[in-house]
């Protein structure tokens, strides 16, 4: 008997027949003798709906309200979906996050998850009962409703299954799973049968929008075996796991594309020391997202410092830049917002030299100019125009051969493979 | 100063705008140095809306799911009437029934509150803060999200106010206050400034329905002194409380009616001890609430047994009395669902005799024909044909006179009034 977490977005629980759809599964997985718990999402727009009702009163709510206010659209599914599994003849529970003793810090709006007291959850499995977990909230020790963020029903349910010991935690959602592309864009892109911690970290931040960072973060941390596969059919979707021997190395995992920040340029900044410290000190200072950083070689005692952030944190960026412009004498700043990253991802690159020349060659063929470059180890990311994003995406996943089986990397000297 | 609790219904708090204007009467009562707690129910139409939603998906929802879901609706309204207070520049803290401390027995859809811990509204009141707490919800001391049933924010707003020694509890409504008549019916009936629990007790449980009657019997039970009033004006409206010497005893307080009720009659019943005790021993093991119970006199060996049922129990009342009718061997059974309930409330009716003589007769003048008649020290209930309820209540206004200033009955002996 295994102990199952599965975890169902917005969009599988967006009517009462898709409830109805998704207590079926739950049952399917119980009469196969697991023991089950549900983590579930709002309601398709119910978020945006209650989002919307508050914008109408003020526009800048408190965030302790806020919670308040968004943490009701799971509790709705959690209720919904009970009611559906008791319809259908079996038993189960719906809990809260407090019930369910998700225990957050009081960072409203984007809480942590500090621990899991999972007790309630467990007792009502030993019980024989299906049970159903409100994601994306938490409860502070001293009693407070908190959120943890867009995306935060992910991040539950690995912290239940982490929580609970859970064999398994699924990740149900509308896509078949991980891919080397986005279907979108490449046709040929191919589903990834499994993927290690390391590589869908860097999935994740530069684009891939199957998983949330913090979740696979979280499943990491806690040893949490991942599967993420469609709510809409049975196929086997994407294992994300530790990297071990038995796991292929592929050179590249994936590409991903990114069109949600802007690139803001600051031109002929006096090159002395701590300059960029007062850049992005101030731009930190004013709550400012900073995603690749490039500092140009200096000229004539000058410099120039290029950064990409969030379209939405744009704003703020552009006040804070205005200002440090003048405070450090520099000539003039520029934004371009028609930018997109563009990443390679592989843990095999680590053993597997060339593939930075192979990526900038296969660029330069495809006619698309590269503004910024910046890598870690198992990731190489450019910033092109936007309208050049397609193009290249499709250039590199067809020069990595990403459409057939996956390259194998040779294993590392250590034997563990190359994370 | 002074501890005013003060509660909102659906319809006052329907809208954001609305919402709004709770919010500035709220900061008002603040501003004149008022420790406020509102208490609020679910916007408008969320409750039914959420009933839909249930009801999509099972007929037979199980009733601890129902209360997950319902006890959402208030949360809404809490978080938005915070957010409308800060908005306006002023300190507020929304609590849901759980962290307001409103402990309830497990009895989900009706539960019955048996503890108020109000420290943590206590604190925030010391803050400065204006408290806002949901109605209609609690939580059991294991944890279970509980709502009290229909109405229930009266009740709730009632035990806060008792649990916190408040010195005044406001029920705002959309009407101004308790009233002689039910106004849509008689134009000419009047708001009463003061009336007694017992008052209104009876005045609740026969067709008034500006109270609910827990709350009302909540009030008297802990003596919190009620202020029933609009929400869209600042006339003053009607007070509820203990009487006393200086309150005036009317004869009549007021003409209420009732056609929520439909009459089931027995015919030809064997007249041996223990007939009454089986009707109402099947009913009562139904669940069918009885309200008015008529047997007549005994005639060759067999009785006729008439009660009043809601007609929302009706179903459940047909099939119990459909075997009772077998099993006691009565001839047949009736029902009649085009009744009314024409009730005629008074304290001063204990020390004034004659009233039950002259209300017969206005309605014998009237032309309004008894079905069933019952009484109580301090009431008289007529059920009458439905399509004479509104000549009845007319006749009865102004037979009595409540359309002038209210007819007083002389102390009672022990100089603490008739109640």
């Amino acid at each position: 008997m295994a102990l199952v977490v599965m975890k169902f977005g917005g969009t599988s629980v967006g009517t009462t027949d898709r409830i109805m759809h998704v207590a079926r599964r739950l049952i399917a997985a119980k009469e196969r003798g697991d023991q089950v718990v549900a983590v579930v999402s709002a309601m398709g727009d119910v978020t945006d709906d209650l989002l919307g009702l508050a914008a109408a009163i003020s526009l800048t709510p408190p965030v302790r309200e806020m919670d308040m206010l968004l943490a009701t659209g799971e509790q709705v599914t959690i209720a919904l979906l009970a009611m559906a599994i008791h319809s259908l003849g079996h038993e189960a529970i719906s809990f809260t996050g407090a019930q369910a003793g998700i225990v957050s810090d009081a960072s409203h709006m984007k809480a942590r998850i500090q621990e899991v007291r999972a007790d309630r959850v467990m007792d009502a499995l030993a019980a024989g009962r299906i049970v159903i977990v409100a994601g994306f909230q938490g409860l502070t020790p001293d009693g407070e409703i908190t959120t943890l963020g867009r995306g935060g029903s992910d991040t539950t349910a690995v912290a239940v299954a982490a929580g609970l010991g859970a064999d398994l935690c699924e990740i149900y959602t509308d896509v078949d799973g991980v891919y080397t592309a986005d279907p979108r864009v490449e046709p040929a892109a191919r589903k990834v049968e499994t993927v290690s911690y390391e590589e869908m970290l860097e999935l994740a931040a530069t684009g891939a929008r199957v998983l949330q960072l913090r979740a696979v973060e979280f499943a990491r941390n806690h040893g949490v075996v991942l599967h993420v596969r469609s709510s809409f059919n049975d196929n086997p979707g994407t294992i994300v796991k530790e990297a071990d021997e038995t796991m292929e190395q592929a050179i590249i995992s994936g590409v991903t594309h990114d069109t949600s920040e802007a690139k803001v340029t600051i031109r002929d900044v006096p090159d002395r020391p701590g300059v960029a410290a007062v850049v992005f000190g101030r731009l930190a200072e004013q709550n400012v997202n900073v995603d690749l950083i490039i500092q140009n070689v200096s000229e004539a005692g000058s410099t120039d410092i290029s950064f990409t952030t969030p379209k939405e944190d744009l704003a703020r960026a552009k006040r804070t830049v205005e200002a440090v412009v003048t405070e450090l004498q520099a000539r003039e700043w520029q934004v371009d917002e028609a930018v997109a990253k563009i990443s390679l991802v592989g843990a095999g690159m680590k053993t597997h030299p060339g593939v930075a020349a192979r990526m900038f060659a296969t660029l330069a063929e495809a006619g698309v100019n590269l503004d910024m470059i910046s890598t870690s180890s198992i990731r190489i990311s450019c910033v092109v125009g936007a309208d050049q994003a397609e193009t290249a995406v499709r250039a590199l996943h067809s020069a990595f051969g990403l459409e057939a089986a996956a390259i194998v990397a040779e294993s590392s000297p250590s034997g563990r493979g190359a994370v």
